[in-house]
């Protein structure tokens, strides 16, 4: 019996997600009647590939545990399984073994174990096949001294040939094959940043266009960002066009919301004019890659009054009982100005086909990294399709949803193939919140596929915290983060820690940009640049910041502060941040020293990466006292005695 | 999206067990894309029928679960999956009754609303149709008053309507159909008592006989057991029969291992003459039955040397290279007088078919139930396949397996069928391990197949605790298996205290009556009778006591007292043991109040059901004193203050 094959998502009926280079370890229960011993390995086919490879399994008795492993060194979609049999070598060659050395007569069994060598020799030929029946022959030599007999079963030579030609008679395999994903590092590690093209004219009150974007990328580049996503670029529509605050009727300057795609100069594979030219387009991703970023663009299936599929493909929307074409609506509330796709109508190929090529069209124009507006309003077939559809051509591409739903749907989306997602996290603000939230990501069921982008705040949600907790609050979340989650990002003006919301009580901000242009001076006396660019350094320096799974959290005296370890091969941090933006905390954290490879009565130094201080600390309990206003958190390299002898 | 449906076993490949009459309570995660509802049934087959049953279920939305029950009044295999689609109807009705109310036009809702009644009433036909007809009628009606259309729509009547014709049109089916397992109530609540028939003999030295052993049924009855479980009752070997305590030769006189099956008189369908005949152990079951008892058989599939098999079948045996029957064997030891079948013979077919008409030949005596010695030394795919084969039908039968071995082998023979299993429980005796041991039994992914016999001991296991205890080892050990498991057994001599090992260090008795006669006085002064009545009537009279996963465990301040809840409607049980059977434990136990519907002040009654003794109690903490010489043990029924007031 096969059993608890892992890494599994739902059985194999979804993909574990991995990154190129991974060392993907498998493991299985397998366990069979009597005392016979078992073997085990992994098949397992890379993208494309129609032969199965083998990797072989080591056995736990014990734990009636397989495990082995292969390395996963090409982007697309892996398929791996287990397969299984009775070691009748060995169990033959330990009972041997046993017997002997109990002075058991072993007559019986050097025959027996002649016969399956000659079912070895019979599977083969060549040299193996006559070195085989050679030991057949040697082990029926009844005439030699058994000592010699039982010494030649029991070599390494047989062994090794008995493991390679003896055919396993009882092979079976698990139930199902087992996919994984392999992406590239960008999918788990990468730092966004968030941005509207038309705020980015250095002229005031100018319309920003993409030769504007281009003059901030040495910006965001020297800040370490890797990732520049762009609020929707397509032709806005002016029907029913939003004013400024989301006011029902625009005036006649009003730049409307970008997510109300599609006008006169076309939908979602045109560019808004204002912004410039696809060339324009194009020269800006040129030079983001060339500073070693690249832009994201948003992925928004929703069209305006005035996108051309209204009127070229009416059949692609709702209709109402009047005949007109129905518009987006969440009751009691109404959306005049966006119309849902209806993903059912009877063309449904066509409208399927024209999403799909959408992105193909920008994948065409170097993008690679998609982020999709609210995905949980579109049905979770068509994501299954459409992601299989692109990703089968370019396994490069990146899909981050933009579902902030209940937790069922959000899991769904990221099984059948989203590459990441955004999370609860602007609404965990408290140690408690975030250690919980912490575990269930990195520990739980989700780790294996639920690839998190710990985004501090969006256009749509500036958190309670950020409007009441001045700066601090702001450099509390981006520690929080840039050092909790591999993916993280800010949207701009969150390093000019903007907080004002819309009124008491909204996570909308005032004067939102997504209904007018929102200019900024860079050089601010609050900015967070300084921050941002420190840690976006430190993360890129530090291994143990690459990955999800290797964070634990250790106890600390006082409720407002958290403290969590990640560890990498040599590069052990401690992250601890008081997350109470309006009180300085002192208290004792308790230093996991048996993770750490420290005993009680050895000192051991830590570096503050953000700040380059150094401490040296002993034992469990150790002193730190955060102070909002100057520091909110330490994230402590440790430094081991061996590192500090000069 | 249809995910998370439980119950289920490995995602429904092996079937969750349950007792006819119980409620079967489906629960999935349901969810589609956007803000429609949706709605959920289940589906189910009971056994035998063809024909899909429906139940209805409800829909919690926030946490995307849908649930619902029905009742498995039949014995057998059920089947059972989930099924969901978008509740359109109740969709409609929640943003009509959302508009509505803030004052948002509804003229096309209404229309969009009668379009859906049409749907619904060209599904049916006759009254149905007619009423449905009115209402879309009504609902289109524009002269009438807007409230009064609102009111028709939302009315009652055109709900049930609708409900009920109204087409699922995107209906899924939950991946797999669920097996469910339904035994009779036996299967998972009773006390066993095994005993070797041959010592039953009231003449010192004489060998017991099925009439003796009729004639201690009255005491067991009177004791409380449920099932009498025989040791093998078929003709013994004389071959290699092993003598006393193991010996490798026997002298004329000794009786033999009785799983050493089969003689001259034949094999496991026939009965070892000194004990009687067929007819003799037919009465003996009878009688069983007549007392409200039932007779137990062990089915041990392995042969002695003069076993008719080895005869008639050589081909159902393991040959060895010089053409000799392979005996069993565990390097470096060797069992001479043990033959196993060869399970993957060539005549497999055969040999298979032989195994299950030994269990056909018993049930046509009257048996139900067997006790399956080292069932793990033989294919699982045997017992999966036997195991169908006899409840296909005779659903009414009990398999007991007696697999001491690695989780995952103890694990999988539940899975695949067996009804109930030995445990580790012998060797769990402090407190923390049965903590620990039970609440994996009662509250793990186990709960749902593996149905536990806790056995005190056997003819193989007499534990140091038991040899080392005195007689309070016994009392705590009898009180623990009795109302920790609802299964539980003793094998004769525990009530008579026998603690003597073969040697210092072995789990073996001394003078083991598997390999001679072992007559005993019952009336002896450190019978434990008493205690085994009391304590079998308590475990008829509360219900507390017939499940498994009701029980919950609570702290005290002694590591050596074990605190316990147990509850069932109305009855609230708190076992409380001192597992130390050498020292008086005095400490305070954590009463659950939330758990019993108390509060910190309000004084409650305790009665121990095993003296009557009554207490008050009041608060969290309250004191208990256990004097194992006394007593190791309360088993506390709460009595709550409505019940006091006369």
């Amino acid at each position: 019996m096969i059993e608890q094959v892992r890494p599994a998502v739902d059985a194999g009926r979804y993909a574990v997600k991995r990154i190129v280079g991974d060392v993907l370890t498998v493991e299985a229960t397998v366990f069979k009647d009597g005392h016979d011993l078992v073997a085990g390995r992994i098949r397992y086919r890379p993208p494309g590939a129609r032969r199965w490879h083998v990797a072989p399994m080591t056995y736990e008795r014990d734990f009636d545990r397989c495990r082995g492993s292969f390395v996963v060194d090409r982007l697309g979609q892996w398929t791996f399984t287990v397969d299984a049999w009775t070691d009748r070598f060995e169990t033959w060659r330990v009972d041997l073994t046993t017997k002997a050395a109990a002075g058991v007569d072993v007559h019986l069994d050097l025959l027996s174990g002649a016969a399956l060598i000659d079912e070895a020799a019979a599977a083969t030929h060549g040299r193996d096949a006559q070195t085989l029946a050679r030991g057949a022959t040697a082990l029926r030599h009844t005439t030699s001294p058994l000592a010699e007999r039982v010494a030649t079963a029991l070599g390494a030579d047989l062994d090794t040939l008995m493991r390679r030609h003896l055919p396993p008679i009882d092979l079976v395999t698990a139930a199902g094959e087992f996919p994984v994903l392999v992406d590239r590092e960008r999918a788990s590690f990468g730092a966004w940043y968030e941005l509207f093209p038309r705020s980015q004219a250095s002229r005031p009150g100018a319309h920003g266009t993409f030769a504007d974007t281009e003059r901030q990328l040495p910006r965001l580049a020297d800040l370490g960002f890797d990732v520049v996503y762009l609020a929707p670029i397509h032709p806005i529509g002016t029907t029913h066009r939003k004013g400024r605050d989301n006011a029902l009727t625009a005036n006649a300057d009003d730049v409307g919301s970008p997510w109300a795609i599609g006008g006169a100069p076309g939908g979602h594979t045109a560019v808004e004019p204002r912004l410039g030219t696809l060339d324009d387009f194009d020269h800006l991703a040129r030079a983001a890659r060339a500073l070693g970023m690249e832009i994201a663009l948003d992925y928004a299936l929703q069209c305006s009054p005035d996108h051309p599929w209204l009127r070229d493909h009416p059949e692609w929307f709702f209709t109402q009982p009047d005949g007109s074409i129905k518009h987006a609506e969440n009751p009691p509330k109404v959306y005049e100005d966006i119309y849902p796709p209806n993903f059912w109508c009877d063309d449904r190929e066509g409208l399927w086909n024209a999403c799909v090529d959408i992105l193909r069209f920008w994948i065409g124009h170097g993008v690679r990294v998609f982020r999709v507006d609210n995905p949980h309003t579109k049905p979770f077939a068509f994501w299954e399709w459409a992601i299989a559809e692109i990703r089968r051509d370019h396994p490069d591409v990146i899909f981050l949803a933009e579902a902030f739903t209940r937790p069922a749907r959000m899991m769904g989306l990221a099984k059948l193939g989203f590459t990441q997602s955004y999370t609860y996290f602007t609404w965990r603000n408290s140690a408690w919140e975030l250690r919980a939230y912490l575990t269930e990501l990195a520990h739980g069921a989700m780790a294996e596929y639920f690839r998190p982008n710990f985004f501090t705040n969006t256009p749509d949600i500036l958190h309670e915290y950020l409007q009441t907790g001045g700066p601090a609050a702001f450099r509390v979340r981006l520690l929080l983060a840039a050092t909790l989650s591999p993916s993280y990002g800010i949207y701009a003006g969150f390093e000019l820690c903007e907080h004002v919301p819309r009124e008491d009580g909204s996570e909308e901000y005032l004067h939102s940009e997504k209904y007018e242009i929102r200019q900024r001076r860079w050089d601010a006396p609050q900015s967070l640049d300084a921050d941002i660019r420190a840690i976006n350094r430190v993360r890129r320096e530090n291994p143990a910041l690459r990955t999800l799974t290797n964070v634990r959290f250790h106890d600390t005296e006082d409720d407002a502060v958290l403290f969590y370890h990640r560890y990498a091969p040599g590069n052990d941090l401690l992250g601890i941040v008081n997350v109470d933006p309006h009180q300085v905390h002192e208290t004792m954290v308790h230093v996991p020293l048996g993770d750490l490879g420290l005993t009680e009565d050895e000192p051991f130094g830590v570096e503050d990466l953000l700040t380059g201080a150094r401490y040296t600390w002993q034992g469990t309990r150790n002193y730190v006292r955060l102070d909002p206003a100057e520091r909110p958190g330490h994230l402590l390299r440790v430094i081991r005695a061996v590192e500090r002898a000069p």
